[in-house]
């Protein structure tokens, strides 16, 4: 019997130590997606970056589009608000978009990564919902948002990840 | 008769304006595929990045594997052989892989980009047919070949992608 019963503390023992195990490995995920939407490069010229990028994949050259402050979620840049500008260029590949990102100044995140680093890639993007709780989650693992704006019918905000993910991300909503 | 061979040249003529317009276009292609197989980022401590990545996307740590010069295709740094090593780490995605990548040492593309730029999405990669064949496509519109090398049973060629692109890509093929 005293046999039986150690056996069984043994095994218990076990399971929970294996069960704690697995729960350090698999937590709760912060992005439930598993999905990147968008790889975003910063450029300093996005008509050479278009043509460059048709050229290569065998494309039409995407048209050019300008992002700027927008009344439903005004830009802010470091919790402050910016009249930051950029020109944006997309290509539509199988598995995800390439965005070409021009600066137009105005303090931005796109502005300070040309800056500090030159021409290169800038974030990759995620779809979320509830990109203001998003956000939340993210600062309070020492992920702060960088900039955060909005268009008509969705939101974006860039996470800084320079504290243990090695880049910026991108959270996109898309209210429609 | 007249006025039928007129509007038969006229025609010949909008549609070979036409058909000359579609090709400025869309052009032959360098890379075929339309998908983006790795978004590569360089990180100072893989142990930090990858249970950080594995703890915001709620999966399993992932190993740890060295990158270094194999045989069948050693390593070059700019045309000139290299010692160079890299911790890899890889997170699988549904649409693809986040590669990490933390240099060892040895003048490498990897080192150059954490010294110059720091922490940072270092490239986005391709699958291609024929790598050296494309390493001269590439090479022929101003992107020269900044690093390449191999494994058992395949090969890595990092395109400079700086004169237009505004990256680094890398092409990768599977030979089996």
């Amino acid at each position: 019997m005293k046999k039986y019963i150690l056996t069984l503390v043994l095994v218990a023992g076990i399971v929970t130590i294996s069960f704690r195990g697995d729960r350090k490995m698999i937590n709760d995920p912060v992005i439930r997606s598993k999905v990147i939407t968008q790889v975003a490069i910063v450029v300093k010229n996005i008509d050479k970056a278009r043509n460059a990028w048709a050229q290569l994949l065998g494309v039409e050259v995407p048209e050019v589009s300008v992002a700027e402050s927008n009344s439903s979620r005004p830009t802010l840049y470091k919790g402050k608000p910016t009249d930051a500008k950029a020109k944006l260029a997309f290509i539509s590949m199988e598995n995800l978009q390439i965005e070409l990102i021009q600066p137009l100044g105005g303090k931005s995140t796109w502005q300070e990564y040309l800056d500090s680093h030159g021409e290169g890639i800038h974030h990759i993007a995620f779809a979320v919902k509830d990109i203001n709780g998003m956000e939340n989650k993210f600062d309070s693992r020492g992920n702060p948002t960088v900039q955060r704006g909005g268009w008509d019918g969705g939101a974006y905000s860039y996470i800084d990840g320079s504290n243990d993910l090695g880049c910026i991300l991108e959270l996109l909503e898309n209210y429609n």
